[in-house]
């Protein structure tokens, strides 16, 4: 799920001075994390009664212990590293973290209240079913249709609206995402804009995108009389990068959206538009993600590059992750490259409208070298084509200018993505760059040694 | 599962001037792969009817298609890659790789039967969920006893037994391992043991085992009185190294068993030993997995360790499996290290052992330096303690003795394990070193990144 | 020596449309190679008689030798690589090349007029020694002054002029530069010049810079007082960076002043302008050089920024030279970068200018951000002030940067300079990657040594 | 010049059970350091005034300063780095370090009597230049002879040695070598050797040195009827490897020695032994060095393994220097090594004895693996053919293998040679290992860029 598709006027508005709201859209609602939960990570050296001596930290300043986990610490050879989920409902947590200091010097409290304390950073997912939290955070329940969406008044509709976001408010990591038995109705819309839009591929889509798509054809089911299930392409996906999709139940935060990405995991919805307006959406749908997203996850390149994106969101002030949404924007959703010496559409806001991909090649938008520094502050509208593009030379040089903005987000570590352990490292010990630098130096031998073998 | 264990004499000799037999025991039975089945992978270049023509070929002569699947080509960028597997009992086998060979100079046939193909390659498994295939190339059945075995005449035990198998025959990759329910019998069994090999671990286990223990007994419930689970266990160590448990039907051949761990999945046994004779097992049981194996697979360099042990057996010659296998025994299951001067265990089959663990430890056995040439190539005896054992000065060092090692075995290609998507890439292209080397390059900016922020 | 300083108009004009002429001023004259001449480099198969084979081939031919030398073949470890020098006055050079081929897949035939030849590629030295051969490419000899030079009325002053050109000509590579008894006029000149430039440097110039000034005082001889010597100056370069200094005869071309680059080695001027002008010189003397270019000479980063301009251009096809040349002009020569917030200067033509220095950083002159493939293609005035500057964020991104555009220059090898040896590789086999990731392997374990012992 | 020959035994025995001696042969004589001379390394803060307060720290203690130099810091990028020789004749040595001490963190006190000085390191060269301190170190100077030596009893040949050595003496870095006008005498007892032994190479030498040999014919003059120069030589293996001869005038320490190894320097003899005995030598003479070293050291991999040794001398405890210089005598002076199956000589030792270079190949000695830590302890004999001799399987896994030994020498820093500015750079702050970093990943960038045009 994404922003990536024009939204109604009346909320957003089409100001382009303004500043980029992105993935926020501003509903109250009621599933918010509990009233000033944090996370604590941190190390303790080990000895007896290391986890008693932790515990006791919290029970004298009364905080709710949710969940507790010890591990071997990464970054301390010696130590036990914890993760601990409290509230701080009876006050105290600031005492704790406090107690905790005199024992440690590696505690990290991430928080959604990050500001409310002291040394906070944003909580952010450590390890991939951490994702599963963000249920709880949705800014807008998928089945709440807005006045002009063209289902509101169509009670089945919305019905049907309730039913895909039920499916994705309760899954899990690691189980399979619900089959869905689609309607005829929903494959005849499906149906039209598959047919459209695979007229315009061959000559609108970059290379990478056109590679692809016949592979999702033969493996996935990509036809024109069937909307493809979600799990046979998080396997497909799977095995060529790793990604893999997640139903998700509304709108996510920019922030939790983008740290979805650093898991190589893509929210997705699952639903599809209303079939009155089969060209037209306010919001993304199945289509958007399934012709739009998913064939580039697919290309290893681009993979890595939604996940550089993703990484340098994790922890970063919010004016960052802002300017990080405005780059996924200008990347993922609306990007355009150059291929001998051609433009084409790689972003999925192209990629599935008809109107646009034809529109985004003429000669009547801007089209601007994709430069981070500046790409990150430009804005944009949501319910009209676009007045500006940024063109990417390649991936692996867009990835490149993105890894080297990462560089300047302030934030006092380094996160690596762990693909064994599906989890985030924070980089803060020497020891770990040590052993960075070893599996960098047994990378190098098997470089060598298939050097040695090829040809 | 794994034959880390004494095994009953009658059957195996213990006549160290034997080849070693490793984990074949030499039961026939009928879970074989269907004669003469092979998988090819082959790369085809990007056009129109790629896969159709493909399949022409196939059927022309008449070779049978299991399954077919296709994927972008990590090898060659503008070729899509064909993972087939088919039969030769109509023959044609030989054939249609002639024919493919024409279209393509990537083509690699995997078969159990590799001897009978020209250029055939032993099979493998490329990806995590090909173990499946496994069950069908069970040596013994789990419920099958030897007539010395302490349950041969135990009705009670060995239904049990057959209960355990049929789990582990009818697991599939990426299912939870079904929770048992130990019976009192059998957690009585287990808690003797659990508390005599405790006592010793504190002065005879290695370093990181005895960081980890504890941290099994907290977040795994490994405790006198409960047999811990696999699945509970398995996401343990996932959150550590990415180690996963997966549960094995009876005996699997050396081949089979290490490819497991080239994807850092260990076989484990779920049943225990007969409760006659606790302190006595002629086979693998989950005291010896759990108490033995499991604690090191959460320690990130041990992890690695054995998984290169695993990589270098992929398609390798039987002779090279045959004395990694060796290896694997020599340190994996009975080894020893040096710590601040003086020995300690590390090896599962001592670690699970009252009395080979206190034995090994002793002056009675003859200690060498671990040298994978000459450890190799070790006898040994599976059926009483260990007349010499080998010392690593540290697993790092131990694991590049193992690379070392790895890369004179003669084999027309390097594997890489990609972590994200769970695969084994077998290294051929000048394309896919251009790739490795400039991922080399992104973990060298990590690095200088977070070199910059530490302290 | 180079182009760093306007020179006179009439000559020159300064058409900013114009293609950019750079250090090419076309002064005729007749210290040309001589007609014809090459430099075949290739590797033949270690055996008894090879050379003796070899020689035979330019013999039958009837192409005159000048030089040959022979060495292990860095390319192909069973071979050994041969350094012809010869001449085709008598024709049959490229009879000599298709010979030659049938016996090596790995020759080079380096040549000034490498249009003539097929296959040519245009001549640029491989060991350092070869910049000796510049002296007969000088495009006009340091005593020549156009007749509205200030000095060209001036008998004693052209005198002197030709003793420092004859100096330069008879240089050789590791003999120490001569010592030169500036006379009082010219110590005046200089001490003008030192006095004014030396009061904005605090404000002017760039931290680098400055940080290396007090360094020449104390080090080199800098003060007001006293014109330094070139040796000293050199040994201090070399201490610091490996730069040297070498004196020139007169006007270098583009392509042999940029090689000299690749070898660390900076041409330089030793006279000193006349004196009736202090402030004014139509082309680049020792205060140009001492003062503008000598202090980042000495700056670990700036240094390898030259050399990878130098190593860019090593064999590159002309119209990628100039861009190479105009990259050089707008960096090195007139760069302005970013520190702090503000601009400072760190181009020598600017250090050296008490007019310009002060000129650049007013709000006059438009300054642009550095980037090659636009940088590359700027026309500019030679004889005034420049009206667009190009702002680097550092040093190392601007090195970044030249390597990047370095990447598209269509040359049929790779390169790499070879401290040890002074000489430039041309990387063309495989086992020479192989050799380069074995080094690399080897500082990553000196980096993990060092990161393990620091703190 | 080096012990890599039989000396006489009086003087040495040839008790294989005494811990080796190495080069250290005990003759008294006066061309010691000045009493308590010291080199200080240190680095300051840029500001105004820094080396003035330093100097003021000198003279408070008294402390006479010889030589000041003052460069930018490697170590810390704002600061300043000095390199100050000094005596400790009046005292105040202690006093002075305090005092710095006060104003830095980076400080080294580098002397030849390190243990009178707390936190002393033992002196080693940081520049190529400082390798002429050597001169005054001398433990026996070229033309003192032993009694037993067969030239003792002749006048003409002991004025010839004294020339010679006189040469040496007053040679300096950077000169070129004398060349030596040898007597026909002279020239006989070359002759002679040079005939019997060039029969034996092809098939007692090893491939390395054989492929090199016809090169030293074609390049040096390496003729039976002409006793190559030194400054020919060098500049060939400059060319080759950057390793460069340099007389000596006598017996150096063996830390001296192999500081030399570090800057790919050689310590050369220029005299032939006595005609009376042309097959035999108590003392390295020019007959060992050029045909014994010097062919390997045109080989890249010899050369990394012989630095190798030199830079884990630098600054390590005596113990260590002692096992280096067994190292040293096991391998560069009498290693074997296995190629295609059999065992070739590759020591100077042995290239240069034509007994010993029959009888090492022979059953008659024992041969063991290469193995530092067991090599680096065993005794020999300096005065008969050695009894055990070590094979390493190639000089890239004996590099490999001394590396690993250098890393647990106890010394508080890493070193790293450059070869740019031809000095050791101490490693020992994170600046520099970023640095590192950031160059390794600039090689990467060349290897990819080499890899994509390569074929």
């Amino acid at each position: 799920m994404d922003a990536g598709v024009p939204a109604k006027k009346a909320k957003l508005g089409n100001k382009s001075t303004e500043k980029p709201e992105s993935h926020q859209r501003m509903y109250v609602h009621d599933f918010d994390d509990k009233e000033g939960s944090a996370t604590l990570v941190f190390s303790l050296p080990e000895k007896v009664g290391a986890l008693a001596d932790a515990l006791k930290v919290f029970e004298k300043n009364k905080v709710n212990l949710h969940h507790i986990e010890s591990r071997p610490s990464r970054e301390l050879k010696d130590c036990y590293e914890f993760f601990v989920s409290c509230d701080n409902v009876r006050g105290g947590l600031q005492e704790t973290v406090d107690d905790l200091k005199g024992c440690t010097n590696h505690l990290q409290v991430l928080s959604r209240k990050h500001q409310d304390q002291k040394d906070g950073v944003p909580w952010f997912p450590r390890m991939i079913r951490d994702l599963d939290r963000f249920a709880n955070q949705i800014l807008s329940y998928g089945s709440e249709l807005e006045a002009d969406h063209p289902g509101f008044k169509d009670p089945v509709y919305r019905t049907r609206r309730k039913e895909f976001a039920d499916i994705a408010f309760h899954y899990k990591h690691g189980e399979p995402i619900p089959k869905v038995k689609y309607t005829d109705a929903e494959i005849k819309t499906w149906s039209t804009i598959f047919k459209e839009l695979t007229k315009l591929y061959p000559t609108h889509a970059c290379r990478e995108f056109n590679h692809i798509f016949p592979l999702l054809v033969d493996n996935c089911g990509f036809r024109e009389d069937n909307v493809p299930q979600l799990q046979d392409i998080s396997n497909f996906l799977k095995d060529c990068t790793g990604f893999q999709l997640r139903p998700v139940a509304g709108l996510l935060s920019s922030r939790d959206f983008l740290a979805g990405l650093a898991f190589r995991v893509f929210h997705s919805t699952q639903y599809i538009r209303h079939g009155s307006k089969p060209m037209y959406t306010p919001e993304p749908d199945v289509c958007h993600e399934l012709l739009g997203h998913v064939p580039l996850f697919a290309d290893p390149t681009f993979a890595q590059f939604s996940q550089e994106i993703g990484l340098a969101s994790l922890g970063a002030p919010d004016e960052y992750v802002q300017k990080l949404a405005t780059l996924y924007w200008f990347t993922v959703e609306f990007g355009l490259c150059r291929q001998e010496g051609q433009l084409k559409a790689y972003g999925a806001g192209l990629l599935s409208s008809f109107g646009e991909l034809q529109y985004c090649l003429s000669d009547k938008p801007e089209v601007r070298p994709f430069d981070p520094a500046k790409t990150s502050v430009q804005t944009y509208p949501i319910t009209s084509f676009q007045p500006v593009y940024f063109a990417a030379e390649s991936f692996d040089s867009a990835k490149d200018k993105v890894r080297e903005f990462a560089a300047i987000i302030p934030r006092p570590f380094s996160v690596r993505y762990n693909a064994y352990t599906q989890s985030v490292e924070v980089l803060n010990s020497k020891e770990q760059i040590i052993d960075l630098a070893r599996a960098i130096r047994g990378d190098l031998s098997l470089l060598e040694d298939a050097l040695k073998k090829v040809e």
